[in-house]
C-alpha cells in the first residue's frame, strides 16, 4: 500500500468500516476548505519501496512487467476513455483512463447546485489518468516538443468532454513525479480530477485578480513585471519565478496573450508550450538534481460570470520539491522560502544544458 | 545543511548572493498570500541524516554532544530569552531562546500600518525556539501533565512579551516531531514565530466564524457537533476529529469555555490540557507507530476589532504525517482523505494504553 500507516492503522484497529462507504466532501467551515474523503484511496499499490527512502525523482525501473501503464498491459487498467495512436504508429504514444482508485465517483448523484451551501455533498466527480508515454523509461522531459504538445492537447480534450457535466464547476490537472512529490507510481503519467465544487484556491485566485483588475483596470497577469524573474520565452508564453514564490525554484509559464481557460490553448501553442515546458523540465533535471516534482495547470471555473473573464488568466505552475513542510506552513499558509525569487530565476536563466 | 538540494543549487550556481540580504515578506497578490523570504535558513544544521532516510518520528540520539539543546550545551545557542528554574531542581527544566536562524529579524525596522497594502514588507519579526526539556531522550509525551502545562505556560508568557510590540500582528506557536514533520533536531523543542502581517489561515478562519455567527448567533466552536467524533474530554477542554478533517487522525483540542485567545489559558487550565495532550499524543503515538507529527496552536491575532472576540475561539491541532501532499492539494488546497472523521475517532477513543 502506499499509505501504510494510515490505511494499516485504521484497517487494524477497526476503523476500516469506511472502506465500503462512497465519497463524500465535507466543508471545514472553520478554515473554509472543502476536504474530500475517499476510503478507497488507501488501498493504491505503489512501485516505490517507501514514500521516505528516496529523495529524488524516479529512478524508473526498468522491468515494468507489473506496471499497469506500460505498452500491453493495458488489461490491468481501469477502462480507456481515449487514446492518441498515429497513424504511422505501430502503438498508441498515449492513453487516457479512469483512475482505478478515484478520489471521486461518477458513479455518485451528480451535486445540485442549492446543496453547495450545505456542509457536505457526495462525492460525485471524475478522477482520471493520463499515461503520457508508452514506455516504463520515459520521462515527460524526454518527450519531443509536439509529443508534450500531445499530452496537453490530451488534457484539453478531456477538460471539453467534462465541461458538458453541468454540475462540474472545476478541473485540475496535475502531475506528481517523484515519490516524496505523492507519485505512487513511476511510470510517468498525469491526473485530471473534475469537481462539483469549486475549490479554496480557485476562488482565492479569482478574488485576487478582481482587486487588482478594480484597482487597476488590468488583468494581474497580463501585467507581470518581469525583470530579473524571466527564466525563458517562446513566441506564446513567458516563464518566471513569481515575485512571492510559495516554493524555492518555483516556476509559473503564463500565456502572453490574455486567456481564462487552459482549454482555449490550439494546437499550435500546445506545440510551443511543449517546447518551453520541456526546457525548464531538463533545467530544473540539470540543476536540480532531477528534484521530485509537482505541476499544475491553474485555469479558471467553468460556470463564471462571464464579466470576470477580463481578469481571470490561466497559468502552468511548477514546484520541484526541495523543503520540507512543517507546523509553521501547515498553520499559517504563510510559506518560508530560503531562495529569493530573483536568485533562483537567475540560476534558471543561466543553466548551460 | 537541511536543505542539502536548495541550498547547494542556490550557492553553487551563484544564487547565493541572497545569503547576506534581510529577510523579506512579499505578498503573492495572485494567489492571496504572504511568503516570507530568508536565506539565513538554508544554513540551519540538522541531525537526522537525511530527510528522507526516515518514516517514523525521532528514534532520539542518545548521544547528545552535539546538540546544541541539550542540558550543558546552552553556550552553542542563540541568546536566552527566559527559562524555567523550579527553586527544588538542580537544573533548568525548559528554555526559551531565539533561534539562530531566524526566518525574521528583530532588527529589522517594524513594519507601519500603511504599508501592509503594498506587496513587500521588511520581515521584521521575533523566531524563537522552546527547549520543552533539558535532556535529549525525554519527548513532549514523557513529562508529566504539569511539566507540559509549563510548556503551555511558556507559551503564554512569550506571547504576551510580543504582544507589546505594536506592529506584530499575530504569533503562531507550533512543533515539529520528526523528520518528515519537517524537525531539523530531534531534541524536543516548538518554536514561536511573530508576524507583522496576518496570516491567510487566521483571516480565513475568522472570516469563516463570523458568516458562522452571522448565520446563527452563536461561536462555530462554542457549538460543535461532537456525536461520533469525540476522543477524549477534560475539565476545561474536548478533543474531538473535526468534521472535515484536512488529515487523516488529525485531532483538534478545543477549550469547552468561549476564549479567542491562546493567552488567556491560566495555570489551572495549562495542567488540564497537559495532561489531555499527552494523552492524546501516547494515543497517537502507540496506534499509529510513533508518526511524525506537527502541532500548531491557532489563536486570535492581536489587533482585532473588539466585537469579533464574540465569535473567534482558539484552538489546537496535532497532525500527523500519514500521507503526502500530491499536485493536487498544492493546486486545489483541497485534500483527500483516505479516512473518514468517525473512523479515525472511533480508533483513538478506543485505544487501550
Ligand atoms: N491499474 C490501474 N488503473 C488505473 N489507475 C491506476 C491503476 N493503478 C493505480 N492507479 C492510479 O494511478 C494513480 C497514480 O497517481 P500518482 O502516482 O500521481 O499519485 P497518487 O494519486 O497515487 O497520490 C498522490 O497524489 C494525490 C493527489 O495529489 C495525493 O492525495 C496523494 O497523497 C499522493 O500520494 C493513482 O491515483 C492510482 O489510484
Ligand atoms: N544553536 C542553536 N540555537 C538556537 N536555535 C537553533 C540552533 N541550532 C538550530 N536552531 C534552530 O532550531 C530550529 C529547529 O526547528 P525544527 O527542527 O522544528 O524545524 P526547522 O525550523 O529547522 O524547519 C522546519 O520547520 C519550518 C517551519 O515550519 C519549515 O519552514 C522547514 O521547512 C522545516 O524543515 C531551527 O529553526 C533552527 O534554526
Amino acid at each position: 500500500s502506499s499509505n501504510p500507516r494510515g490505511a494499516g492503522a485504521g484497517a487494524g484497529a477497526g476503523g476500516g468500516g469506511g472502506e465500503s462507504r462512497v465519497p463524500e466532501i465535507r466543508k471545514d467551515s472553520v478554515q473554509n476548505r472543502w476536504v474530500i474523503f475517499s476510503p478507497a484511496r488507501s488501498r493504491r499499490p505503489s512501485d516505490f519501496k517507501s514514500k521516505f527512502t528516496t529523495s529524488s525523482g524516479n529512478p524508473p525501473d526498468p522491468h515494468s512487467q507489473n506496471c499497469p501503464f506500460c505498452l500491453g498491459n493495458e488489461h490491468h487498467c481501469a477502462p480507456e476513455i481515449f487514446r492518441v495512436h498515429p497513424s504511422h504508429s505501430a502503438h498508441w504514444k498515449l492513453r487516457v483512463i479512469q483512475n482505478l482508485y478515484p478520489a471521486l465517483s461518477r458513479d455518485n448523484l451528480p451535486v445540485q447546485p442549492e446543496q453547495i451551501g450545505n456542509n457536505k455533498v457526495a462525492g460525485f466527480g471524475f478522477h482520471d489518468v493520463v499515461i503520457e508515454a508508452p514506455f516504463h523509461s520515459l520521462q515527460l522531459l524526454d518527450l519531443s516538443p509536439a509529443e508534450i504538445g500531445d499530452v496537453l492537447l490530451a488534457y484539453k480534450k478531456r477538460i471539453l468532454q467534462l465541461r458538458s457535466y453541468h454540475s462540474i464547476q472545476y478541473v485540475q490537472v496535475f502531475k506528481n513525479h517523484g515519490a516524496s512529490a505523492g507519485a505512487s507510481l513511476s511510470h510517468s503519467h498525469s491526473q485530471i480530477i473534475a469537481l462539483p465544487v469549486v475549490p479554496t484556491a480557485a476562488s482565492a485566485r479569482i478574488d485576487c485578480m478582481k482587486q487588482h483588475f478594480e484597482q487597476t483596470g488590468k488583468c494581474n497577469l497580463c501585467e507581470v513585471q518581469v525583470d530579473d524573474l524571466l527564466i525563458d520565452e517562446s513566441a506564446h508564453f513567458i516563464s518566471i519565478v513569481p515575485f512571492a514564490a510559495t516554493f524555492p525554484f518555483e516556476i509559473w509559464i503564463i500565456p502572453r496573450d490574455h486567456s481564462s481557460h487552459f482549454h482555449e490553448v490550439d494546437n499550435e501553442k500546445a506545440v510551443d508550450l511543449g517546447g518551453l515546458l520541456k526546457l525548464l523540465l531538463r533545467k530544473i533535471s540539470s540543476q536540480l538534481n532531477d528534484p521530485p516534482y509537482n505541476m499544475m495547470i491553474h485555469t479558471t471555473p467553468f460556470h463564471i460570470n462571464p464579466s470576470c473573464l477580463t481578469y481571470t488568466h490561466w497559468f502552468l505552475q511548477i514546484v520541484p520539491q526541495l523543503t520540507i513542510v512543517g507546523g509553521f506552513e501547515v498553520g499559517t499558509g504563510c510559506h518560508i522560502n530560503p531562495i529569493f525569487p530573483e536568485d533562483a530565476a537567475k540560476v534558471l536563466r543561466e543553466v548551460q544544458l
